[in-house]
């Protein structure tokens, strides 16, 4: 049985990590904590949980976090990097679903958060937790930085392009699709209903802080400089990431869509969550909505010599709480799949 | 292993049964038919599926039908009633989730729907497949019609009031909002999203074959006659039935705001698949989007001397697909959560 | 040329003042109040307004909101009571979105809106702007109440019948359903879309603030009592209000079909703005987002002696600030329906 | 007064058209046809339309067309090209919604849709309605060619730097997301409810019709080559396009934001429907829904000497029947903004 406590379990991923762990014969939920919601019912703030989760919040700085074996941080950034030494000294395994430890160089992780990193002596000890590309360092992990829902998305899209050598790394292209979930249950203006439904936007053009942590993951396949533009949507549904990838081929190289099929079919075959869809098919967020897969087709443009790649993903499940589980699965020995092969919900 | 198969799986209750089946290590799909698509693969139709059902869509007259333990009709209606007693003589039991055995009233069913009965002498002996009113009778049932959407979310709304004779029954209301998917996968104008979305309206004032239907499980539940008039509404959301429910107070009763939460709770104690919400909070159809629950509150007006029930079901699964399974369960002496114990996908 | 301010102009009813004001040739817009945003450009606030409205956002005390001849209050509740007089002495005319003048009970109001009243001497003056019921007195108001969105189309849906002595009007029911843009533009967690869409909920089930006023504007038009049973709904959808009406026939009287599509005919035949559909044809609030209209449809339920009238309208417009510009219209002899023509935006 | 007709009145564009030019004092709707509502009440049809025209669906063929001094095509593709020239010969001005007259190089137009032009001599003396770049022609057009609604924000968004020659034209993206009634009207599976809300995906990767009209409008801005990747996407909204449009700079070029700026600001100074933001500022599809504005913002991103342009336009409006009545305008000497200066509708 592992023992499993999750800090700042108030927002949308912590309420997935919650749906996706209390069904689990496996794992006890021994304590899930809020600052505000101290005391309270779960069920109350989560009314899916009732009947499933008997708990209440628990303070932030409960005891019971160091009697677990594994503790979820499911808190907005820079605030996982106070808490982390002390678990970890308790014997406590940490996976922090933030992006604390997601990047290896501080000096940049400090110019996007715009704070300084409180535990810069761990980062380099943090597993980057991308089980398609890390599986054997997650396995060992004692500390574990959850990618971001982009970064999933994105990194699966581009890497057997990129770690084949085939595509032009200086102009790689993602434009994303978020729905509103991405940016977590804040009482936000521009979050709300009447803001958000029925129209589409972009945002962050000018850089947003996923972008190095996708030039890090593409920086480790390959040997060739990378330049990257990213431009994230906030799209008017509740889940779902879908990611079009624009990768013009290198002059020198030959394709043909059999080819390209063959590449990804090849690099994914033995990954239980992602689906490379069989030719003439496309992604859409709908098909892997709750469950933890990703869905990926590649097309090549002959014309234009450009490769587009699609990714969809649920970003609350592969893009965060779900993919967080597979790498406890990891980390403690499970199956992989144990606890997230549910079927996506459609319609 | 129960040997299940599947006829009509082309809609949404069809796809809804396969997401919930084939998980399951106690159930076989082993057939699942189709008219139009007859041959091909069903993850294909129904890409959520892909990876975890490797099926073709056979032949409606599938000679395997005859080969399994239960059948499951996803038929539009007057569709089973030329299939069943086949399948029946073959000794394979039969869930029908369309209406073609729901009415005990032979002149009352072909007044709705129009057509003659091609199969009354099986009437008497179908089982309606409500489980809070009927589990014993469900568990020896050979021939099972699945309840329609709204009247299980408002039977079991209405229910603990008439049962114990507190209402004034002649005067009953239900005022019923649903989600698109309850009209089926139709492409049918007025479903379509330009059409559909950012509105709301009624739908069959003048009468809708759900009343028939609701109307018999209240009569069964008093000796009192019934008055009820029952609007529903096409609500701009997939999935969910909110059923806001209007019952005057007989002129002699009592009531105060404990009592009729007593009355609640008292009467689905031992239901693992509703739940009756504490005083105070309201049903959301989100907090039981895909999972086979009933949500319900009741609130006395005391100065209208009105009771109003809400319930929410996800119209799909305890509305449909889920409860066909819950009655499977029963049947087969399954334990009756088996299968449907995933909790609500929120947000 | 009319001169007119508007304060409070950052909520929905604001914008959607701006938007029907700014295109009038007869109305000068001259200043725009609010507190939050002094000094910021209209336009970068409601990006939509960009090229049609240059100002920026005054002081909520601007001296020019004196120089002006109408002010409207798109304020919350309790903030119009403090400034009205003083505009009143200054010879302004003033038409309130909020709730501050709408019910002449005082003792009511202030149960309601919980604080005591700071201008109950200019109550009885007030004049409730619904056109429908009181044109000539709106005519020379100096002190305009908009009556409340649900008020508007749960008042036109009844009156024909209480007016007419038809119905029981103890027992009259509202099942009425709202855009989220009813709850004005807060940054509140239950409007986000991730909570708001795809979800159906009732809210306020103990009582709502438009009962009482319902009720003033149904006992005005009867000697009899008044029991009325109200429940609103938020519904994922942007605008729109539609309220399904129940009102149980008297025991004594007759009705057909035919009669009471007179009724409702006969009664609305010379008013620009509701539109009673043709028998058959049922209301869906598509047909009437972005206009001023309300439409109406009224069936008769034989079996159950239950009249049903559906009445939909926008909520922002009929239900708000279409409605405030209908009373300024013929507060200042134009047109009544000046600004006021553009048909619905269907899809 | 002008004399308008409407070919195909039954889809999304032709209630728009209907929507924008009842209205007129200086239009007046003569015939609305259609096939198969032939007879039937346009407000039966179209319920927003109610109390705003009086008309009844005439045949297709119906002899007053050729009384019209203007007659709108809003029909499928290859419908106009049989029923053009007979018009002109009767001295009727025709302004083609669809994309029969388009394409100047037949080949390609026969290529893309599949089938014959019935109405080749045409062709060359058609005008492209593109206002911005069009103007003076489309004032003495016969037969004018409405172009295409991701066109429309392609090129308008693209056109000031490639007129500069600024961007690398062999590499340019445009990644387009449209809401779903750029689908048309058609009871269509995946455009159901069901199937397209909270989900979106990107569909005709391998090729979509516009790009033809894209390159087209592009190559006469430039003599350099084009080489252009175009992927569009079905997003959750009933309208609203959003194109994200990627062009690097030339090598040898010098950029900065201000200057890309003020290039896109001088280009549409005089522009009455395109609104360039602010720096800072980005284009969201909710603040031009229901107008005939386009909203552009340009970003430089000098880190990877990207330049992306945001381009955002109703797809009925001045994707479609705005553009069209805007087109029409200038054809018939009106005012260019005449009927269409409605503020877009915001919430």
């Amino acid at each position: 049985m592992i023992k499993a406590g999750v800090i700042g379990a108030t927002g949308y991923t912590g309420v997935e990590l919650l749906r996706l762990l209390a069904p689990r014969p496996d794992v006890e939920l021994c304590v899930v904590t809020s600052r505000e919601l101290q005391g309270k019912a779960v069920a109350s703030h989560f009314p899916n949980l009732r009947g499933h989760l008997d708990l209440r919040f628990a303070a932030a700085d409960s005891a019971e976090l160091k009697q677990c074996d594994v503790v979820f941080f499911a808190t907005p950034h820079a605030v996982a990097m106070y808490a982390v030494r002390e678990l970890l000294e308790a014997g406590v395994r940490v996976i922090d679903l933030s992006a604390d430890f997601r990047l290896q160089d501080l000096a940049l992780w400090q110019r996007w958060y715009g704070v300084e990193h409180a535990c810069p002596e761990l980062v380099p000890e943090a597993v980057y937790g991308l089980p398609e590309v890390n599986r054997e360092q997650i396995r060992g992990a004692r500390l574990l930085a959850v990618p971001g829902c982009y970064p999933t998305a994105v990194q699966l899209g581009f890497l057997p392009l990129v770690e084949l050598g085939l595509v032009a790394t200086q102009q790689l292209i993602a434009d994303a699709k978020s729905g509103v979930s991405g940016a977590g249950r804040k009482a936000q203006e521009d979050l709300l209903l009447c803001e958000a439904s029925e129209s589409i936007k972009a945002y962050a053009v000018g850089g947003h802080r996923h972008h190095p942590e996708i030039c890090q993951g593409l920086a480790r396949a390959t040997s060739e400089p990378i330049g990257f533009t990213f431009i994230p949507h906030l799209t008017p549904m509740i889940r779902g990431i879908l990611a079009t990838l624009y990768a013009p081929l290198k002059s020198a190289a030959d394709m043909t869509p059999e080819r390209l099929q063959r590449i990804f079919e090849d690099r994914y075959a033995s990954e239980p969550f992602v689906r490379v869809l069989p030719a003439g098919e496309l992604p859409a967020t709908r098909a892997v909505r709750g469950s933890n897969k990703c869905d990926i087709s590649a097309t090549y443009l002959e014309e234009a010599r450009m490769i587009v790649v699609l990714s969809a993903e649920d970003n609350l499940v592969k893009g965060a709480s779900g993919q967080a589980i597979q790498n406890m699965n990891l980390m403690f020995g499970c199956d992989e799949t144990a606890g997230l092969d549910a079927i996506a919900l459609l319609p």
